[in-house]
């Protein structure tokens, strides 16, 4: 049935691109199933990372960029994994109307992720929705993301284009760059630069651009761009930035070297997610229930509990920098 | 070496404290020796997260709720998790000065925690720095994060009481639910009380409370208190709301529930960590490029490339839903 759905999607059925972005967000087999069908399949679109901090105006910022693309005459898919995004529906009705207006646009898919679920699920759906909107054609993929926590640096990562959206009045022009955020851009823009102080926040970054460079050894200095988005200006020369950005990675080779880092970075994730499933379906519910009880009482530190089922699990693979254990029956 | 810094720690060595959380930043087999050989001590302290978004003044309130505990006769340890506190040295020079002035306290010892690292690193280091903060001896351990990202959402979950800030005029009131913090409180404040809004953001929470109320079967309904932080107003009605909370905490069992879960996610994530790195240390270097290659060029999806590395690492445990991989040999 989800083949199905993927041949529906591979024949541009919007209704199973939404399908299966709620299969991606469930996950288990079912979504790994459609995943290995139609991942053949991407790999075309351009994936377009957009973060930064609530109020930096970067969902608007998205839907002036989604319009500039599709006059240009490419499709577009959105996923918005920020939960104050209008993508999300927890908007003003300004923003409610104007992304209405976006989604009855054939060339545009719009999608929110949820929040929920445990650490990692988030990153590993989104990554999988990606995977369906470029399947689907989408010739661009944007992701917006809330620049603050780290799992949302790690989505801003699995784009080829990072843009980091900053605007002045949010107190702490530096915040950027401790967030991790300065080291994965590719295109800076200082949105609102119609407002006060959009001038200082404008020379901090790039004062900030001036002293990074060199260090980073990269071939490719980000711009900084002025936006305001709410009147669509700016809109066009952050897409050619976008658009040029593309072309740097395709003819100095990086997209390959990215598209590398970016399988490497998922497998990972896949894998520490897929280890730690199978270890928690092989322990016995008293034995867990015992060393979690110990750690609660301190008479076993976390380390030592983790080890013991670690030896369990995976008898002589599972001790470190020991040999003997080699000869352990894990059964 | 690590056990006489341990010795130290537990003696009320400062130094000795300051370098045990570097050694847990940089985490390992040295971190682990010395968590094991602290960890009988601890158990001892209540954990109070504070979080909410940049902007609502929550540095300053674990500041002056910091010096409230002191005036109460407690000592206190501060870990910022937020890279745009104050106590990270990301500060305007009032704030800063007023950090000093904390610091010369021999009763508080402060802290910040750097967001590098790989997604997860952050987490378990900070589990570890709070675990080092308990054994010195701090009756609280405040831990101040940003409330957008998942990955800080889990952090503030390693608390026993979980304090959430809003404050008026960062635009959306209802974004503290959507980000997951909703749930999680114990204690809301809405700072910045003085400010223009602060009537409207304080009533939001409380629907929002209401509404929530019933639903979620807890006997402990979050007080929603309002501060001034900046002039100290409201940091004594605080402090008695987090001393009530651990009271009911106490009172109810639920410590004892909580200390249990907290042990649980723990463990849980030691375990997912250390198996990926396990599972890494195993696998050839030739055949990590050939998968990632292939995920790379869309001839293998990467859950497929996962399998392949797991029944390879695994043997027959590895085989999800399979009998027969029982036989086959992991090594």
């Amino acid at each position: 049935m989800n083949l199905d759905l993927v041949d529906r999607l591979l024949s541009g059925d919007r209704r199973a691109a939404a399908q299966l972005v709620t299969l991606m967000e469930d996950g288990g087999p079912p979504a790994r199933a459609a995943i290995a069908a139609l991942y053949p399949h991407t790999g075309r679109a351009h994936i377009v990372g957009v973060t930064g901090s609530p109020g930096t105006g970067k969902s608007t910022l998205v839907y002036e960029l989604a319009k500039e693309f599709r006059s240009r005459g490419k499709t577009v898919g959105i996923i918005a994994v920020d939960p104050t995004s209008p993508f999300s529906g927890g908007a003003l009705l300004g923003d409610r109307i104007r992304m209405q207006k976006l989604s009855t646009d054939e060339g545009i898919f719009i999608r929110s992720m949820a929040s929920r679920g445990q650490l990692g699920g988030l990153a590993r759906a989104t990554g999988d929705a990606i995977k369906v909107l470029d399947a689907f054609g989408s010739d661009l993929v944007m992701v917006e993301t809330v620049g603050a926590g780290q799992s949302e640096v790690e989505i801003a990562r699995a784009a080829h284009t990072v843009i980091v959206v900053d605007a002045p009045g949010l107190g702490d022009d530096i915040q950027a760059i401790k967030a991790g955020l300065f080291e994965i851009a590719d295109i800076f823009v200082v949105n609102k630069a119609d407002r006060d102080g959009a001038e200082r926040t404008y020379l901090t970054m790039q004062m900030m651009l001036d002293m990074g460079e060199g260090n980073c050894g990269r071939d490719w200095r980000p711009p900084l761009l002025k936006t305001i988005a709410l009147q669509g200006e700016g809109a066009a020369v952050l897409a050619d930035a976008v658009e040029r950005h593309l072309a740097h990675l395709e003819g100095s080779g990086q997209l390959f070297v990215r598209k590398k880092s970016l399988a490497e970075d998922e497998l990972r994730r896949i894998l520490g997610q897929e280890l730690l499933d199978r270890l928690m379906e092989r322990v016995w519910a008293k034995e867990w229930d015992s060393l979690t009880q110990g750690i609660a009482d301190r008479t076993i530190d976390p380390y030592t509990a983790a080890d013991t089922l670690l030896k369990a699990f995976l008898g002589g693979v599972a001790l470190e920098g020991t040999a003997e254990g080699e000869d352990h029956d894990p059964r």
